[in-house]
């Protein structure tokens, strides 16, 4: 028998940034999705395929050999290793896993593909091993091994990743899950550009430490931005929407993280019918959301594809972590 | 014998659309003019050849006779003959004018072209008539003029055309002229694409209504944009002129005004070394202006000039209205 779990990205919908400094960041949750189907092995290593992300290689211990690709890439698969090992010291089980990784969200570009393949990771090596943890230990176990790669994340990814839906979420305050009835389609239009979230939160920090006034008055807008979009987000009032992510991308803007290309992404997205139009996550390259009519997605879709840009249509997703146990010969449905 | 006279163009370096609700408006004088030479007519027709313009005709009265060009191009010119007529009001002659208008100043993208040749005219016009109107005189004739083509103008054009160097202005509170010694350079980026101000401000206005809230918050810092940002000019801060501009581009862009060629500029001068960038004016079009130190200027310049678009630097000139007697032959100097 093989564990097998799957896990949705997520993006931002209001909050980047601002919500390092105060304020409400609003994620959701969409429907593209990482698979981890693990297995077991003979020895102690845990071996990680993630063919389709160029790279593949095994851990013993802490210590990474590379298959395929090079070897830097351990690190991104070094939480993989480590949310494996927590998992079964938690299920007080010792073996070597087998993981095949597959992932229809693209990475880094802000949409949480790490994290919904680390969350995937822990749900799939629990059902292998019989476990039947709760959400919220699968999100703590994955949030720990997370932490090998990006230091200090905010564990909003792992928290929406495992429960999907709408998340809200507030320093030192804690994250908060609400009900929408239905879903919201979105526009994500993906500039290819690799972005480093660290960089981009220090280039903040650098202008707001030479303007500190001026970039807390900008950011205090930020914040309110958030708290009204998750208001006009629950009641699904799209043009408020719109207008909210159109005042929020000129913000993020002002704060220095946008892009040229970002700037064409969301005017082209506007020009062609989108209510609104905003970078989400990061900036500095990565992706950006727009919202608009079911009859208008298709038209914005196309117009950022005529950008040279990959575009794709995602839906909020209530799905969280989904796990099962399958038939070997089943490991590749 | 003929009067002649020139006059500045503008730039507005911060506080456009903020200051139709509050907080003030920095207006600079640049070193683009227009020029108008003026000479007498034996009937009492205002004869206006704006050739380089693309048009001229001759008002009998109020009403306007096109010679070259189409005869709705009179509301343009109305301004002039009303300035000619009231100016010989003020020095009691009556007599027919013929009026010369060349203008280095581009036309309808929020460089003051209008008022300039309407201060020109004034100007022109009150020497040819041996005035020796003050320049006081001179800025109010060229408004009352300037109200008939733009119903209620907020008269910063015409007064910073006329008195030259830095101005603050704020509704209800009046002009403030402000000393600055030497001069600072800007690359001036012109998309080509002429706007209405009356259609971004209504555009503004609608985007208000919807978000009152949030758009006063937004309008609010860029109010003390605009303070801090005549302080960080008096005082020549570049780097911080330069931070100021960009966060005030991002605020600018947030409430609706900016496009994406605007955009496009503003991130091609940022990566060719300025300090700052940001539409300058109503946006929907029009101009952007970008700040760099003198080493850097020629590569800002030929950045956007590869993006299709005219650029050119100009710098803040403390020359406001100047006028003249010349000898006839002497008209085409």
């Amino acid at each position: 028998m093989l564990g097998e779990a799957t896990a949705p990205g997520k993006m931002i919908l209001f909050g980047e940034h601002s919500v390092v400094y105060r304020g409400p960041a609003v994620v959701l949750a969409i429907d593209r999705r990482a698979k981890v189907i693990a297995g077991k092995r003979d020895d102690e290593k845990v071996y990680i395929d993630a063919d389709n992300l160029g790279f593949s290689g095994y851990f013993e211990g802490d210590e990474y050999h590379a298959v395929r690709g090079k070897a830097w890439r351990g690190r991104n698969l070094a939480a993989l290793n480590m949310s494996t090992r927590k998992t079964m010291e938690r299920l007080d089980v010792e073996s070597g896993v087998n993981l095949k990784v597959r992932s229809m969200i693209p990475i880094a570009v802000g949409l949480g593909s790490s994290a919904a393949v680390n969350v995937a990771t822990v749900g799939a090596v629990q059902r292998l091993f019989d476990g039947d943890l709760s959400k919220e230990e699968i999100s703590n176990i994955a949030f720990e091994g997370e932490t090998i790669i990006h230091g200090k994340p905010s564990g909003v990814d792992n928290n929406v990743s495992t429960f999907g839906g709408v998340m809200s979420y507030e320093r030192g305050k804690g994250f908060n899950h609400h009900q929408i009835e239905g879903s919201i389609p979105f526009i994500i239009g993906n500039t290819r550009k690799k972005r480093s979230t660290k960089k981009m939160v220090e280039t903040v920090a650098v202008l707001r430490e030479r303007n500190p006034a001026l970039m807390d008055n900008v950011i205090d807008v930020m914040g309110s931005i958030a708290s009204e979009g998750l208001d006009a987000l629950l009641k699904k009032d799209l043009k408020r929407l719109g207008d909210l992510m159109n005042i929020n991308h000129g913000l993020l803007s002002s704060i220095g993280v946008s892009t040229m290309k970002l700037e064409t992404l969301c005017h082209t997205a506007r020009a062609n019918g989108a209510l609104g139009a905003k970078l989400t996550g990061a900036g500095g390259g990565g992706c950006m959301i727009a919202l608009a009519e079911e009859t208008e997605l298709a038209e914005v879709e196309r117009a950022i594809r005529r950008r040279k840009s990959d575009s794709y249509r995602v839906s909020l997703t209530d799905r969280g972590v989904e796990s099962r146990r399958i038939e070997e010969k089943n490991a590749d449905s």
